[in-house]
């Protein structure tokens, strides 16, 4: 946020570098998880177990293991789910389609191919499944089709169904194993810190907003807030609620609420977006009229900007916000005093009366 | 968009019935896919030529199957791109790893597969390689380490290499051939008529906003305008880019025109916002102060929502807008008579001396 580079430059590049290092990080866990899942084959005992369908533990862990461990719990229960309904499901069409004999067996494998991958695909484009179950539909009719599809070469399907099952199992212990335990990421602190830096941010832009209009004449170049991206906060919130207990966030945390308080910071930033515009218009006041309104209005910038500040801390610590105490008692006479502001109309007479 | 609902309610109904029938049409073309990749293990001739790889077709057609012809396209490649890769330093690495007997021999094994593995991971994380590359960097993991570590066990990884790739090219071609020939979804198409529809909304947005504020008096309830989202525009210049010369689309056409259109329209909402928050401000004029403002008022609010509607045309139509002989001279004496409208502070003092 360039706006609020005065108040939070260090912070900002402090936040970079930890941005970095989690970066690397992450890579490194990748590689240990790699190594680890790789000893399926490395190993006499394990792959005598194991066999050649290591294949598809060492995929799980490339495809499932994710930058946040709520998106890599959310991918890999999902690819859990997908693959126990596409097994079921395909070993119930295969039984079927071993009753029919000759080209009829062919038929049913294709039109059963065709009816669940159409209608997998079709859920799959409904936007509320979209949203959380997405990568699950796809490995089901992936699992679907395979077990099905195979089922007309050898009859082992079922054993075909066990081995993909207990091998996914295993890539998903390994990706748990190393994305919980070694510096687990959570979507959830980043979501929590965030939310509670806006305000500072925001704050900020309020202030700054205010000093240079007062002390520079005309059309100042302010720099608008930076909003934070809705499908971010929507991200992070939805790999939340997928997170374990942690920290100080319990079950059932409201997650939802982030996404309230997200929306209505982005409205104040579009009303100060707006103010930025007003401030900026040729038509301004002369500075006399300027400096009549400047006490009042930089009382009420400041006042607003303690107030979100302590909304930040009160977030950031998870304390209950002294609002009734402390806040509304300093914001009702600042209202009362705003509606005491004259008009701009009225300042215009003022204005003209003196000029 | 609520706000334009009375302008574009019918072309808006008739949106969501061709996003519906898309949809459909999308999940019949995944169901012909699979069907028509299934043949490889159905038919006799083909199983025999393929075996048990068809595995990997399958994959690629659910994986790569996207809704938009340029995602498709886009995966697809990257998937290509990545698995050449990987089988080329996964065999190069399996030999270096062959040289060496006995434990030593999973220890380059394992070096390589960490090392490469975190090495990708990082690359995944960057930015600029994430927004086009992150499946390819995906598949190049996964196909390295296939490779690398099947090449411990058994000494046929440049069958396995070759098998995965002709295979992976199997199904893709499947996908192009299903999702180009019959009823293809350009992202391009979707990009162009959605800019162009934009206008149109925003100018009906002026137009009511207008309408609402003279005719009712006091804090109309304005709607604001719908945004359409940065990162829609981005996914979708992003697919067009990978989209094959068609309709009115050649090749290096110039898509990023599009996302600094996108930009500025969205600047332009969050005026229009920020105009509704002015006007609904409880600190309004009166009736009378109102009515003398409200011909020049209009008489801008329709010229600029004519000059949406001739920009909307001339993308739609990509034909040259005609500002110079048509737009600017309209627009020039608009700007002479609004400079010539009084400051809110002159209006202000004509309003005390009437009143």
């Amino acid at each position: 946020c360039q706006c609020s580079f005065r108040c939070t430059g260090s912070s900002l590049i402090g936040m970079k570098c930890k941005n970095d290092r989690n970066k690397v990080v992450h890579s490194i866990k990748v590689g240990i998880a790699l190594v680890l899942v790789s000893f399926l084959y490395l190993l006499d005992p394990l792959y005598e177990q194991v066999g050649d369908n290591t294949i598809w533990a060492i995929m799980t862990v490339v495809v499932v293991f994710e930058f946040f461990a709520g998106a890599m719990l959310s991918k890999g229960l999902n690819r859990g789910i997908g693959t126990i309904l596409g097994c079921a499901l395909g070993c119930l069409a295969a039984i079927l389609a071993d009753k029919v004999d000759g080209t009829g067996n062919a038929i049913v494998v294709g039109i059963s191919v065709f009816i669940f991958g159409a209608a997998a695909t079709y859920c799959r484009l409904v936007p509320s499944i979209r949203r959380r179950y997405d990568y699950g539909a796809m490995i089901f009719i992936l699992t679907f089709n395979l077990i099905v599809v195979s089922g007309v070469r050898a009859n082992e399907f079922v054993k075909l169904a066990r081995h993909r099952l207990s091998t996914i199992g295993m890539g998903f212990s390994v990706c748990i194993f190393t994305s919980l335990l070694i510096f687990p990421m959570w979507a959830s602190d980043e979501l929590h810190y965030s939310t509670a830096a806006k305000f500072e941010k925001l704050a900020c832009c309020i202030e700054e907003c205010l000093e240079q209009y007062f002390e520079t004449v005309a059309s100042p170049d302010f720099n608008q807030p930076e909003k934070k991206k809705e499908s971010d906060y929507k991200w992070q919130a939805n790999y939340a609620r997928w997170e374990p207990w942690h920290g100080k966030f319990g079950f059932s945390y409201p997650w939802e609420k982030y996404l309230e308080i997200g929306e209505v910071l982005r409205e104040l930033a579009a009303t100060i977006f707006s103010l930025k515009a007003c401030l900026q218009s040729p038509k301004q006041p002369t500075s006399t009229l300027r400096q009549s309104i400047k006490e009042p209005c930089e009382l009420a910038g400041l006042l607003i900007a303690w107030t979100l500040r302590e909304l930040e801390e009160s977030i950031f610590t998870m304390k209950r916000c002294r609002a009734e105490a402390l806040i509304v008692p300093k914001l009702q006479p600042l209202k009362l005093e705003l509606s005491r502001v004259p008009s701009p109309f009225k300042l215009g007479a003022t204005e003209n009366g003196e000029g």
